[in-house]
């Protein structure tokens, strides 16, 4: 700007350019002044994940945290979505050798597959660990990593929740959605990692909670890389390969984020040595369990229940005064197909 | 604003506005009109490089691709630092080794450490594969991530190379630091997939390459989490987890990244089916080889070197047409030091 404009023009120019530059930052202003968390009641719970937000990016803060080291971990089974009655991935993995059936006749007499056709599920969990395993490798192995995506984008396209007849994507926590975009609106990586299959996760979570696949640290079975007629693939091999729950899980952190969350979301027992590795950082740390408390518009279980058990996390929890979600208190949707009523 | 406000200082208003918004974005037509690789000379393979970004980053034209798919993985010895006169990691486990050697006082006679510690190269690779395993045990196990982290900062702070007698850090590849940028600055997310050591490439990369650690994939050993006096670490343990080479290469992408690459930078036959998995996407490809052709400024090597060794993936980049970097032809400075003269 030259120097020997007119006064009056300058100033009005700089009155201008100031009000462009207000025009720009407004909307930034606007959106810290609308509540960032709606579907959270008011309470203990929201104000302190609030505060640590506010903590964390406040330059100047003794808390200040800078944006590369803002990563947030999420567990992904009762954490992000349902896992009722079982886990939805056990599920897809039922309906998977229901397909499959017709070309293995010899799945009729022998379980676990006897169980699963004949939707015997009390039969299927007495197979045990092993059984499952068996489960697993006949639904998830034996094909190219492109044609599992396939069959993975299928099912969670087509499938429906037995108790409510949705997708099972529509399953998912209307207010863990609206903290995945406020952490992320505030510098925020956010990371799954999750007991949950890696490649059974990667072709919906990027659509459903805006995490990208390289994003996603999860349980995998081995694979290898082939030429096939001179067209390279990648087969999934029925062996395992890494399960990433309880102490894998911080070993699963450290290899593929490389970096230790600041800030760690789970529900069971099997977060709690990921929220251990996330609280045993300098500097500010957050750690917050889901309690499963609703059983009226989701499920109410802890320390029993044979899938997402909370004991000895919500004991360490109360003791350390890790952040504990009351479902029922603190969320006013659980769903957001019941936040459209 | 106002409909009521005076023709005249509406416009000037507005010729504000445009003026302010014209500020905004001549910085960025200015950074596109600079050279962004004034380290590359001009010449087919500096053009194929600009025409590939060019193509997936216009929108509109058939070669389009959207931001969050351009992936970029980089091979690291070799493609983006040197590696001769051999693997710098080697080096750094030789360092390590003799530090620790009082400690260990049957090295003294004992192979691999023997040729260690009597500067006995040739011996030392003459204990083949299982003397480097027993090395590398040596020196990268047996310690927490935590002190692995210190030990490796400290070395990359203080060791010297020994021919240039500067920090192994200064042998990185000017054009290569250009061209990570440049891909950056277009949208594409760089990521490292190297035989080398994950935990030994995270501690300095973000600093050297601008590439997160979260963006590092590598070979890495198992790890085991535990609670030591009540602390939670994670354990260095002796023993192979996975080797992230060749056929390990598009295994690892698919694992850690979960999509496959639109370009991939390689220098060596372990790369080769990194480029074949690149390659075989659909869409605009990039696939280049960095072939080390200037024996006065860095090395002069391929078919038959003891590192990098570029020999199948020479003759296939050829046949395919891929991007063949001759260093001695294509680059105008090596090191950024040798810029500086």
């Amino acid at each position: 700007m030259s120097a020997n404009k007119k006064p009056k023009l300058q100033a009005q120019l700089y009155f201008c350019c100031a009000a462009v530059a207000l025009m720009a930052v407004l909307p930034i202003a606007e959106s810290h002044a609308a509540d960032p968390l709606p579907s959270w009641n008011d309470g203990p719970t929201k104000r302190r994940i609030v505060q640590f937000v506010k903590d964390v990016t406040t330059k100047g803060s003794d808390k200040f945290v800078p944006q590369e080291q803002r990563i947030a971990t999420f567990d992904n089974d009762g954490c992000l979505w349902s896992e009722r009655p079982v886990y939805f991935q056990l599920l897809f993995a039922i309906d998977r050798v229901k397909q499959l059936a017709p070309k293995h006749p010899e799945w009729k007499t022998k379980q676990p597959f006897k169980a699963v056709l004949d939707n015997d599920m009390k039969a299927l969990m007495a197979s045990g660990k092993k059984g499952l395993l068996q489960l697993v490798m006949a639904s998830h192995a034996g094909m190219t990593t492109g044609e599992f995506e396939t069959i993975v984008t299928k099912w969670i396209a087509s499938a429906r929740h037995p108790r409510f007849q949705r997708p099972y994507t529509d399953l998912v926590y209307q207010p863990m959605l609206e903290l995945l975009a406020y952490l992320r609106a505030n510098g925020f990586k956010t990371f799954i990692v999750s007991g949950g299959g890696i490649e059974f996760m990667r072709p919906w979570v990027h659509k459903v909670y805006g995490i990208p696949p390289e994003q996603v640290v999860g349980s995998s079975i081995k694979t290898k890389f082939e030429l096939r007629n001179g067209k390279p693939v990648i087969v999934r091999l029925p062996e395992i390969d890494f399960i990433d729950d309880k102490e894998g899980k911080p070993v699963a952190i450290n290899k593929f984020i490389g970096r230790r969350p600041i800030a760690a979301f789970g529900n069971s027992d099997g977060d709690l040595q990921m929220l251990q590795w996330t609280a045993a950082g300098k500097g500010p740390r957050f750690m917050m369990l889901v309690h499963h408390t609703d059983a009226k518009r989701e499920w109410a279980y802890d320390r029993k229940s044979h899938v997402g058990r909370l004991d000895k996390a919500l004991d360490e929890a109360r003791r350390r005064k890790w952040t504990v979600v009351d479902m029922k208190r603190d969320w006013k949707v659980v769903y957001p197909f019941q936040s459209k009523r």
